[in-house]
């Protein structure tokens, strides 16, 4: 079976787009559920990403298409994909290969802590 | 100590907000790792959710302040928080009581998958 070149009609009338045509997606670690990044795609990046087995991304400061690990090595393959209720977040699970992050970190949030004041149940 | 009634001017200096004011605020239960929600925050529920223990989103929709559980009950008590890397997203994680979705569901990716093609290490 081959894809189709765009994405499903019932997915794109489910999507919640920014003004800029973006939904937010969330990357997890599939195995230890760590948040890794959060990236945004069109409708063509999801696409990409739900029949591709990596994640590709729409970089809004690059405006081009952006396939995780093409140059950095950092490859995200793809283990599972939701959109949430009201269709504008995804979260996809995938297998991260070294730091999701540019910097080099792990994650984008990891040594990002903010100060916080923590509430606990009555 | 009593908390400023604004938020960190440093904090607010490295936050890049859409053309709303807003960012993305990812929602992980901080013992289990379950992605719950993505939220959105300008500063001011940054703020409130950094000094009051409890998660406070700015409703797209209502336009309006909402603090998670104030009419469901279903409270997210805050446990920590970081900034990402760019700056436009949050990751709070947090005790929530009950569902986090509106729709009942623990979460509001769950049983929402998409159909996709899996891809693994070669």
């Amino acid at each position: 079976m081959t894809s189709a070149p765009t994405l499903d009609e019932g997915l794109a009338a489910r999507l919640k787009r920014d003004a800029n045509g973006l939904v937010a997606a969330i990357i997890q670690q599939h195995d230890t559920g760590e948040v890794l990044m959060l990236g945004w795609m069109d409708d063509v990046a999801l696409h990409r990403t739900l029949t591709g087995g990596r994640v590709t991304f729409y970089s809004r400061s690059r405006r081009e298409y952006w396939r995780k690990g093409d140059t950095s090595g950092n490859v995200q393959w793809v283990k599972s994909a939701a959109l949430d209720c009201d269709g504008d977040a995804l979260l996809i699970t995938v297998d991260q290969v070294g730091p999701a992050c540019h910097t080099g970190t792990r994650s984008c949030f990891d040594g990002r802590s903010l100060d916080v004041v923590t509430g606990s149940r009555p």
